[in-house]
Order: C-alpha cells, then structure tokens, then sequence
C-alpha cells in the first residue's frame, strides 16, 4: 500500500498506477499542453522523474521520443545514460542522444570553470539550448521535462525568498513556442518525489538513484528540505503553495507583452537571442578554448 | 561579543545597542512611522520583543506608554504582567492595563472554545481590537507592536505557503490610520528574535522567557523552523525575503482603492465594522455567556 497523507488516501500498485496517470493526464488538461496529434520529445536524464514522465506518455498513447544529453559528469554521465538505453530498448522506443564532450568539445565541470558559472548554472543553460536544438531539429512540437512537483515547489520557494518578479512571472507549467523556442511542457506537476519513485518501483523501470555529484549543496536542496518541514506539519502544502500562486499570483508578476528587450539571431547559431552571440555559443567558446577540468574541482562545497 | 552573520559584524555590547538602535532608527524613518511630537502606546507583553522595543523607544527620546493585556492565560499571565510591571517601574513609565477577565468577563481558552476559533486567532482578535480601543481612549497617535524579522518573514511566507493575496496586500510595517483606526506600526521589522534577545540580557531588562502555552502548535512556529533552515544556509535569506516584498511584490496585491466592502459603526461598541455587531463583541458575548474551560483543554496538540 502507498499511503499519500496530502490525498488522504493509500493505493494498491495497479490503484497508484492509475492514480499517477490521472494526475498526468489531469496536468495535460489543465494546462493544454499538447494532443495525441503533436511529437513530444521528452528530456531523459536516466532518474526516476524524466523515465518515469517518458513511461507514463508512452502508456497514454503520445507520440514520444526520449533526449539524452551526454554532459560528461565522469561517472555520473556514464551510468545515467545507461538507464535511459536500457528504458528506451526495453519499450522500443526511440532515443535521441546529444553528447556535449564529443559534439560541443567540452563537459559540465571544465564549462562551469570557463565560463565562471556555477555547475548548476552552466548545465542548464546547455540543457535549455540543446533540447530547443534537437527539437526544432528533429520537426517536434513540443519538449517535456520531468519536473515534478518538488522540484517547481522549491524553485517557486527560491524566486519567492528573493522576490523575482522576472522570474516569478515566467514560472508556468507550460511555456508557449514563441519564435526559435518550441514549447516547453511540465507534465509532472502535480506529483511528487515520492510518488515518482514509487511508480518507477511499481512498473519495474530502473533508474540512476544517485544525485547529479556536482549538485552537492545547490540552493534548491536546501528549499526542499525546508518545504519538506512545513509539507510534514500540514499534508498538501506545497500543492497549495504552487498551484494557488498560478491560480491567484503569477500574474500579477507577468510582464505586459513579452520580452523587454527585442530578440536577434545569435551569429553563430541562429538562436533567439538579446546580443550578438547566444548565452550557449559564448559558454562554448570559452569551455572548448580553456583545459579541462576534474570533477572534483568544481564540486561545491557541501553546506 | 555578539556575532551577526547576515550583517557580516560582530559587536561588544556597547556597539550592540547602538547597532540596534540604528536599526529602529532606520525603520521608523523609512517607514515614516511617527514623530517625536506624537503620542505612542506600545503593546506590551512582557517578553523581550515589546519590553525590549519599549526600552528603545524611550532611549531614543520617543513619548510612549506601555499597554499591558492580561488575557487570563494562567500562570503565563500573571508572570507576563509582572514583567511588564516591573520594567515600566524600572524605568518610571507609564503603564495602561485592561485585563480580559476583569473587565470583559472572559479569558483567552474559553474565548476560544465558546467562539470556536484556535485561540491564537481569539486572542488576535482581542488584542488588535483592545490595542486599538485604549489608543483611542487615550488620545494616542499610534500603536506599536513588538513584531520582530521572524515574525514578519514567518507571517509572509504562511501568506505566500496559500497566497493569501488579501493578506499580502496588507502586510505592511505601518497601517496608516483609517476612519476608527489608530495607525498601527513594526519598528522592529530590522531586527530578529535573536538580536531583541542579546539587546535584553545586555541592557538588563528582565523578560519572560516561555513562549505562550497555547501557541505550541501554532503553525507559525514551523514556519520559523523552516526559514531558520533557509537562513543557516544563506544568512541574509530572512531580511531579503521581507524587504524585497515590501519593495517589489508588495504594492501587486494590494486592492485598488481600499475597503470593498464599505465600514459602519458597530451597534455595540462603535468600533468599524462590515456587519451589525464587530467580531470582537461577538466574541465577548459567547465567552461570556459560556462555562470557562481550563487550560489545557484548549491546548493546540504538539506536531
């Protein structure tokens, strides 16, 4: 039995199975995030949330291929796209795989260092950049993240803390195409970390357990750990702290028609962007010039 | 020495004081909160906060009167009101006392049970109406109340936990006054518990140290667990978590052009109210009218 305290209700495998995609398919609704008619290519990182996310539309009928982004995180890198081989040849399913040392010239650890980022920060600007890539390359309508439930709960916790009306303003399960992105899509909104690795657990879907070793000690963490402390007080907090921020604030912080600033074409790329080079086109100019760098090097300290 | 991480200092104590009292001094400028020419009543409960908020005023060359509440929680009660005895003697100042039972017929636990409300609710309602009655009977300006950092960021981040958008809208550190309303003010929003602590111990000021019986529980204690956990591992978190507010998120949900909903006069007290009777004489009439309950019977249970 799985005993969900913010529902109030415990589930037998089939019966959480059932659940899980309700809530899939109710976020689908909801927030009209794609139809049966579109491709959707799904981010696939090898844990729980992306191959569970990538299970859960497959078992829906969507037309869905998988993405895996080699980011050379030593042997983190290796044993995740392990996982997402494995799921993608146990379902015939297609895998889409870009590899940032092989393709680009260089990985996470030496980027982060060039381009005086935090880890974090440089992998999500190349993950951002390389999903649009492939997707408008390979003709898909729509890219799905595995972000769950946690995860937007504690990156709304983040923007709060700091009042990031920018940021606050653009937090939405769905982010419409606009031109040079196609749509950005949150299936998993409203299911949990747990519930997540219970799902996987029940369907027999192997996934890497371990965190990404350079997210040691990332804000976010700490967020979810203090999400986690009110959530246990009073079951369904931090549902409500994200879903009543989209029904009664996030638009209050919206900017009136788009972007300030009007968008040009990077020179190298082609991508949407405010200056000359693209944020990415920079980082990979300096990452692919500069030596590169041990993991352990830019590990951040544990807090 | 006191060591304050957020601010990157540390201080002898004598240093300490003047810190602090730059600190009430910055916010009541910022704020505008008062004058030297007007009359402040300072709510007082006999705990380090209101105690130590009312010895800053009176250093600082303020004309301000102490109100002592009693609310007929127990021994809780009577020591917090020889605490509040002593230091207005100590000082030579003057102390305004209304005492619940004595003169409305009720305490805080029956209050409670015989409106049906948790009692941190019963007793907010008595105090804000009480706090503002005795500042318009004694021709005050305004009312100070000891609400310190934590107690600020803890209350904004239960409103944002639900998006209370109403509540946000009025979370301010001075309520201007309106028709029936004194103006009411924080001007300890700059400091937090830790530091209202060491400001007591080193100007010696005798304090309650017990948190009120009928709190534990109250959910606002789990929310300063949780925003503690924030700020150990991002001093500073607490402070740019309110004042961001104030200054960027604030004015978004404040409701254009006041009461909705218009004000008349209560048909009991008089005081401003939506409906025929204002919720605190309601509140009296069903306390008075029932059986007193002990203490423990209405205790929150621990979570």
């Amino acid at each position: 039995m799985i005993e969900l305290r913010r529902h109030n209700a415990s589930f037998c495998g089939p019966c959480f199975v059932h659940y899980t995609e309700q809530q899939v398919r109710k976020a689908i609704d909801e927030f009209e995030m794609f139809t049966p008619e579109e491709r959707i290519l799904v981010a696939v990182s090898g844990g729980k949330d992306s191959l569970g996310l990538w299970d859960l539309l497959l078992g829906l009928g969507y037309q869905v291929d998988g993405l895996y982004l080699g980011l050379g995180i030593g042997e983190y890198s290796d044993a995740s796209g392990t996982y997402a081989r494995a799921f993608a040849a146990s379902r015939g399913a297609r895998l889409v795989e870009v590899d940032l040392p092989a393709d680009y010239g260089y990985d996470i650890p030496t980027g982060a260092v060039a381009a005086r980022r935090a880890p974090c920060s440089a992998c999500g600007l190349s993950k951002r950049h390389l999903f649009n890539r492939a997707a408008l390359d390979g003709g898909y309508d729509v890219v799905a993240t595995g972000h769950n439930l946690d995860d937007e709960a504690a990156v709304l916790f983040g923007n709060v803390l700091r009042w990031n009306t920018d940021y606050l303003g653009r937090q939405l399960p769905v982010l419409p195409a606009e031109a040079g992105f196609v749509r950005k899509v949150k299936p998993l909104v409203r299911l949990d970390e747990r519930e997540m690795a219970a799902y996987c657990v029940i369907r027999g879907i192997d996934y890497i357990v371990e965190e990404c070793p350079m997210a040691d000690g990332n804000r976010h963490l700490g967020y979810k750990e203090a999400l986690n402390l009110v959530e246990a007080g009073s079951p369904g907090s931090k549902h409500a702290f994200y879903f009543e921020f989209l029904a009664r604030a996030s638009s209050r912080f919206r900017a009136p028609g788009g972007h300030e600033v009007p968008l040009r074409e990077c020179s190298r790329c082609g991508s949407p962007t405010t200056g000359e080079v693209c944020a990415f086109c920079a980082l990979v100019d300096r990452a692919s010039a500069s030596e590169p760098v041990a993991l352990g090097a830019t590990r951040r300290p544990r807090r």
